[in-house]
């Protein structure tokens, strides 16, 4: 038996790692030929390169405020080619397709309502390095007609990244400001500690202007997570870090 | 009483300083849920950081011959979280929502036609430091829905910027390419005049093809600016000059 | 006698060397108001800057496995405001605009069904440094409408690149994550081969997770071009390679 899968599509966004360059474009072109008329959103492009265990965090955050109906197509996919399952999820009310490698393990372990697939059903063709256009952006076609994914129900432990932390310690993102954000939820932390970062001393502030120009500070972000920054600054380059960094926080 | 926003807006056009990331992707995520089928269009997104005083100069320009019923959403905003009002105009014919720190001043004052509103309508919830998603994106989005903004009509004099210079001689965005935008308009100049730029002097040329491979030149760009170029080379590079540099013109 | 332009385009597809910025985003506007409700993808706009000898021979592949109904506007264009002529392009059921300048000659070269006009037809006003958003993106909206291009009619050998090489064993693309594409197609080599490129023996593997992390190896990469790259690595950097650089491939 084939678990069906909902119907209520209202827009397609895309994850990914890819960049600028072709290989957004590319399953645009896809899906706009296969669901013509549906919102094809680019949410992000440049996460961290090959490291869905950073993005893992970051997935949850990015969707948490995100309007009702949307399906993320998510891509951070480095053993493409290799063994990993496809994945179709929906979790609290949002579908999300992509790779079983850990990038979607925090956004199911999260949920209060999953549902996760392992995906049988496979196109006619698929090239050996870009299953983003060639498997995952067909799923997300079939999703929003309604057809079958001839999909293997799983739990949620059986998933790459369940049994990964609640939250993740480190930078998970660096954003063009050159602001760090971490995979920890602010809400894990004491809002009047101050973090001790790279030697220094980081106080939490409200938001950007209420810090000196040229001071790092850490703030609970537009997404939920702490974040460091520095006013009209770059957190980077003051601080020395990027995606992966660790980051000495005190989790409660 | 508040002033009647006008209808008619055929599309919704992002300009701001976020770079490549999550930020305009999520902008795009809630108009299209709160304006679904609407087109929006991402116009430039690599604007100088934290500048409103430079973007200020760009943004005439860049809508100058773009086509009517488009409502531009402007956010170069390093005050977010701050006291700066947000700001909801009509400038011959075209609409701009964004905040009040100078970056909407050069439009405004340039118009022949002003309507300025401090916009007094609220969402339910915004963030601290993501106004461009969780208020001026909510605001454009009343505006093509014809609904109150609860504005308080403002004089031109009022708005942040409107006593900044008619032009700005300096850089206000460097390309892509490394050419050099100036806040200068090109018939302020004499287009004979060549000017004296980093100890070099720059001659004037009609368009690219016109200069030696990698001889600087100056030219009126598609948008109507002073830029400063290289043939098939990058004018950033060879004259050591970026986002907010001087350029010693003799303006008219 | 003008040729007719057949109708059925459901997409244009943008392929430019514009990089971020504003130039991109002023030509979705052109068309948004030229053609409302045609979707506008951006397929790819950074393509080596000034080098359509170069994006010659990643156009083909980059729109070899594309939906049927796209139109291509291709902008890479060096020499704009000088001699060059416009060309559309009907070639296999794809449309093409763009200068004759070598740019589109792959593609036309290896078209089984081509039909080449160039286009007599100019708007009433263009910039000198801006055809893209002026006269080519005008260009297409005439096709999309089935209007007249007073075009000429042209042979294949008359277009410019018409007599470049086949392939071109140079790198042609690096992408965001250091992949060096080159200009020839996979099928041209031998799958067994080793390649001996800057100084190093690369040897061909099916895809990236077949490789150690950090491992150089070339393989068909998922537009049917021989590809050089690091397995969670930058083949850039370790390489040393770039845009243009030479690669010393024995074709067949």
């Amino acid at each position: 038996m084939t678990p069906k899968v909902p119907a209520g599509v209202c827009r397609i966004a895309l994850i990914t790692d890819f960049g600028p360059g072709p290989y957004v474009g590319q399953i645009r072109l896809v899906l706009d030929a296969l669901v013509p008329g549906l919102p094809v959103l680019d949410l992000i492009s440049d996460l961290a390169p090959f490291r869905p265990d950073l993005a893992a965090y970051l997935l949850p955050a990015l969707v948490r405020d995100t309007p009702p109906g949307t399906l993320f197509l998510c891509v951070v996919d480095p053993g493409v080619g290799g063994e990993r399952a496809a994945l179709a999820l929906e979790a609290d009310g949002r579908w999300f397709v992509g790779p079983d490698n850990g990038l979607l393990g925090t956004v199911a372990r999260r949920a209060r309502d999953l549902r996760a697939l392992r995906v049988g059903w496979r196109p006619v063709w698929t090239s050996q390095s870009f299953h983003g256009r060639d498997l995952f952006a067909p799923i997300a076609a079939r999703i929003c007609g309604g057809e079958d994914l001839q999909g293997q129900r799983l739990e949620g432990p059986s998933l790459a990244g369940w049994d990964w932390p609640d939250d993740l310690a480190r930078v998970v993102y660096v954003d063009a400001y050159g602001n760090l954000l971490s995979g920890v939820r602010a809400d894990r932390l004491d809002p009047q500690a101050n973090l001790s970062v790279a030697g220094l001393s980081i106080p939490w502030a409200r938001t950007f202007c209420e810090v000196p120009h040229g001071s790092a500070f850490w703030y609970e972000n537009a997404f939920g997570l702490v974040e460091i920054a520095v006013n009209q600054g770059r957190a980077d380059k003051v601080l020395g870090l990027g995606p992966g960094s660790a980051l000495p926080l005190c989790l409660g």
